[in-house]
């Protein structure tokens, strides 16, 4: 089966070295970055650049791209996919990517499903890719309603040869609005956590828990602003629930009020508890 | 060496099993509950009960109960110290158990170092108690402008007997200002975290950043609530500041401004790296 993977950064790289270790899967790559390009190869992560002529013979492409740059991809190269191809995007907003695709594909007679594998890393690039990225994630899969099953399951069979434990099928609503809370949520939180006064001068007095809260507060700006406000509606969201919820703990402490205190933290603690099993 | 736990539970159980394991201290301990005391003696963490007698030949007195229970036992018990020991509590705040307990220990001709254990678990008691909980951990330790040096090197040396990579030496008013950013406010974020209304069907669609978020909020509320009371102060400055940074992300989102966003996000990053190195 050969697999275009359009952007080899972190995640296109990672996916082009995991895919070429199956065997499986034969990979071209592109990247607009012609150095990147040449590590891919020489690297074996990727066995042939990706030509316009070679992208109409794919079975799978992926579009590892930023979501402006997935969808400006996709449209621009429409009429290159063949009627037999199933074209992804791996991005972590779904509404933005998929809403707009779907006509797309179905314009020009080629399937397109939209991912979010639920892997990273907080450094980007090539050369922080691995192949062992993916292993024991979720990833999402986001089909419309007439998506062929056909699609799914090769797009489904692609991420669990890579190491994916399980694909989860959503919609691209039910995504944004839960992924705003998992991931996009925690690093706004984790981002603003370490600026506090006190952060600078914190060192010997952290345990466990400021390690936890900060981890994802380094992060690459470029790239989640814009899936900040593509996903701004759900995020807002939450960032006022988050905010709501504080101010009751610091109401409760002002008061000296402990009962009240008590009882917040331990419907945290119950929630937390049932969520977790 | 002879040392007295006062308090059983998870932190003194950890204590009493760490110090026994060295064989160069002879642990005694009590707790206000018989059965913990059985449990403590018959798997050796504790070699005979502490009685008041016992309690006034002690080399070190190890008082690990809640902080005003700290408080209340060593003014109780100030008696019966003898003049050559050093007695210690290992609560999570130091303002409220230091300040009083100076006076206390002057008057008594004992010594008082305040000290907290950075380590810890989110289950308590005798039962979760471990000899290694203290691994690689810092211990942060208070003592006033005319303790004995030697009385804190015999504490600074029990520690890093039990496995401490390094004791911090800092002021009650210090320890409390930087112990709220570092880990009471973790504990508040990460408690609000989960009252999300999407935080129940999250499942399948989180990676690391939502588990390292919440990690912390399950948490003992009665502790946590005397705790948070007693650094009110400092804790309601420390989610002041979290709230409002986040208001800031929230309304460059409502704003649609990805410069504004993208800067606010790039100084949390530019921090976290200059904080951790």
């Amino acid at each position: 089966m050969k697999v275009g993977i359009i952007g080899l950064g972190l995640m296109g790289g990672s996916m082009a070295k995991a895919l070429s270790g199956t065997g499986k899967y034969t990979v071209e790559g592109y990247d607009s970055d012609g150095e990147t390009l040449r590590k891919a190869l020489s690297s074996g992560a990727v066995a042939r650049p990706l030509t316009k002529d070679g992208l109409s013979s794919c079975d799978i492409v992926v579009v590892a791209l930023w979501p402006q740059a997935a969808v400006d991809y996709i449209k621009e190269n429409a009429q290159n996919f063949s009627k037999s191809c199933t074209v992804i995007d791996i991005c972590g907003v779904k509404r933005f990517v998929c809403e707009s695709l779907y006509d797309t594909a179905r314009e020009n007679g080629f399937v397109f499903v939209g991912a979010h594998p639920m892997a990273g890393y907080h450094l980007s690039g090539f050369e922080n890719s691995k192949a062992e990225m993916f292993k024991n994630a979720s990833v999402i899969l986001t089909p419309y309603e007439n998506t062929p099953e056909k699609a799914v399951k090769t797009v489904r069979e692609m991420f669990l040869d890579i190491g994916f434990a399980r694909a989860v099928i959503s919609t691209p609503g039910e995504h944004d609005r839960i992924i705003a809370f998992t991931s996009q949520l925690a690093h706004v939180v984790s981002n603003a956590y370490v600026k506090s006064p006190e952060a600078v001068e914190h060192k010997g007095f952290s345990a466990g828990s400021y390690k936890d809260l900060t981890r994802v507060a380094y992060l690459n700006e470029d790239m989640w602003s814009e899936l900040f406000l593509e996903n701004g509606d759900n995020l807002v969201k939450e960032i006022d629930s988050i905010v709501e919820h504080l101010v009751q703990y610091k109401e409760a402490i002002e008061n000296g009020d402990r009962g009240r205190l008590r009882s917040l933290l331990r419907e945290g603690k119950l929630l937390k508890k049932q969520i977790d099993g």
